[in-house]
């Protein structure tokens, strides 16, 4: 029997010292040279079968950095969207690698529908036989929370989780986030509770979390806390988006546990051209996380 | 040059006779036995890639029987995301076939996300050299109006639009949707009318709709239409799911154009076993449409 995804992730936590992931958002402009090389100047199909297959390489070598020194990775599905079905294939092998690697894995793809068709996402994305496995889905909750049951019957069969979009931090966060009394974000943090209560572990922490902005104001990240005690805070924004680690932590909970961290371009690629990265990509990034762990060790 | 989306959109229904589409939702418990046979049986890999040949086989078929009966198809991302690779090779071949069939096509996808993301989803479903070309895509608003904006990047380059998910009719639809004053459901309408502003057509139709569900009661919708004149509605529900035509149409502009009615299961396959559907679905769905089609005309 699978332990609940929110058991399994304080577990990994604990094992690498610090509640962190890494989010791998593979930017094909961003790519080491030498695999750059491999699509540039192609276009249409050609184009994406072969940045395609680049990606593939670029995230395999990612995932030999992260292994044994993250909790988990965070699988961003647009970039793999983008490149059409060749991008599918090469997220199905990421996905196969990062479980291979023993790290936990959340698929980021925001999705959310009704009925029939939330039941064909929810198997998409969370069925250990299904194309993609994922341990965790990142969930859009907009249409009402009776849309995340088909999600939830998931995670109670295969002990999977869910991180459901709460309180983002960009400039539009507010338009609908924070409307009504109380605000919308909290109703979502509430909901999140309740569908939660039933798939909580031995440490208290549950599978259903929340989305939370690292950016977000320290008095909404405590109301927030309030509202949902035994959430995991999947936290986005350390690193190339401005937050600071102890931004991000801001949510945990008092054993250290509850925020897990997230940096993505800030580890995966150079700010500027770096002969380093470009002859060992996994090396560079290696010594990224190693960096990026320590300055949220417990 | 290619024209607004929401002219292109006031043109094709014009000339079809009525404000109609068909939501293709390959379900693969329903195809004709014939095509199901080809995979079931099949486990894992295996399954998954004989499955999205028969799903694509039957999306020819019942693109065939749409051709020239309504303005547009929409396909909804989900039935094919949960097939893997295999699926988005079949996607990406329903949707070539779509165009070629003069079709409108409309992705249902429901993405919604920030930044260098928001782009690559644009990109991926809007792109006419993409992998879909679709000429507009379902998003959802929740993370804030300013993620629209890489989408309509994509719409003012490519004469593409858009359809943000407004106000559904699931039974949890309320949790966020109403809740404010304005009810979010209105910000979202009146944000819908602000960026559509500069990406309408002759007929007065924006490239910028609405979601909006068919159960929705008359005094919201009216409330919704006064709020964005100019927006197509998008409007599911009609058939299996249990509302009217008329009410399908609540929404229409005095002059009979935007809200464009959407059937999928009630026209694609049979409530129970049928032979005629069995021997020959494209036949079968095109009597479905055309009386669907009937029922909607000016």
């Amino acid at each position: 029997m699978t332990l609940p995804f929110g058991e399994r992730l304080a577990q990994a936590a604990r094992a690498v010292g610090a509640p962190v992931a890494v989010g791998l958002d593979p930017h094909l402009e961003r790519l080491p040279a030498h695999l750059r090389a491999r699509f540039e100047g192609l276009t249409g199909g050609a184009r994406r079968a072969a940045a395609a297959e680049a990606v593939a390489e670029f995230d395999a070598q990612a995932l030999q950095a992260m292994a044994g020194r993250v909790a988990a990775v965070k699988v961003q599905f647009a970039f793999y969207e983008q490149l059409g079905a060749p991008g599918f294939a090469a997220l199905e092998s990421t996905c196969r690698a990062a479980r291979a690697h023993g790290l936990l894995l959340i698929g980021d793809g925001k999705r959310g529908d009704i009925d029939s068709t939330a039941r064909a996402y929810a198997a998409a994305m969370l069925d250990p036989d299904g194309p993609f496995g994922c341990d965790a889905f990142t969930v859009n909750p907009w249409m009402g929370f009776d849309t995340l049951e088909p999600w939830l019957e998931r995670c109670r069969a295969h002990g999977a989780g869910l991180f459901v979009l709460t309180r983002t931090t960009n400039p539009g966060s507010a338009d609908l986030q924070r409307q009504g009394s109380p605000p919308a974000a909290l109703r979502v943090a509430e909901a999140i509770h309740r569908l939660g209560g039933e798939l909580r572990g031995a440490s208290g922490l549950s599978s259903v979390g929340a989305v939370v902005g690292a950016q977000t104001p320290a008095d909404e990240v405590a109301a927030l806390r309030a509202s949902m005690p035994d959430a995991w805070f999947l936290v986005p924004g350390v690193g190339a988006q401005g937050a600071t680690p102890a931004q991000g932590l801001a949510g945990s909970r008092a054993d250290g546990l509850g925020s897990l961290v997230v940096a993505s371009r800030s580890v995966l690629f150079p700010s500027r051209p770096d002969p380093a990265f470009e002859r060992d990509p996994s090396a560079w990034i290696r010594d990224r996380v190693v960096g990026f762990a320590g300055s949220l060790a417990h």
